[in-house]
């Protein structure tokens, strides 16, 4: 999925909801989501990883759409290699 | 930018510093992106809050990777509406 996809599909679905309940709050959200992800990791349980992942996505994407940030335009910065060093694999020290 | 391909840039930029480092170190890495995010949240600068967000997705991208999680399949119950009550907008209770 195309992340601009999967912010209109999130605006299609949450929009609303998103946006009655405005940006710290679902970033509270996220960051719930984000612990969900961290106890998935640490149970190993690979049904439930997916999942998180998906939610976390999900809620990144929601947060995007509420503070009009465009994520291809954003994400477009590491397609070709590492935005600080500009090579790939990533050449900055470690 | 599919998700797909961010998960493959990043796999060919940051991979081989990804598994040397760890799933739990990256997930460290990635909660200092999110704790990033939120300043930017609070300060309201445009374009670092656009870096933060692709900070924050490449860094899930990343993680994705090295617990062998297809972000792509993940999304993907979002793809059609709220993956709980299957509607669009979601009418699941408040």
């Amino acid at each position: 999925m195309d992340l601009a996809n999967l912010q209109a599909a999130m605006r299609a679905t949450y929009g609303d909801r998103d946006s009655s309940r405005g940006a710290d709050s679902t970033f509270r959200w996220f960051t719930e989501e984000v612990g969900e992800l961290a106890r998935a990791i640490r149970t190993g349980d690979r049904a439930n990883l997916e999942l998180e992942f998906s939610d976390v996505a999900a809620w990144i994407a929601s947060l995007a759409n509420l503070l009009d940030v465009d994520l291809n335009e954003a994400v477009a910065r590491y397609a070709t290699g590492c935005p600080k060093c500009h090579r790939q694999p990533c050449a900055c020290p470690i």
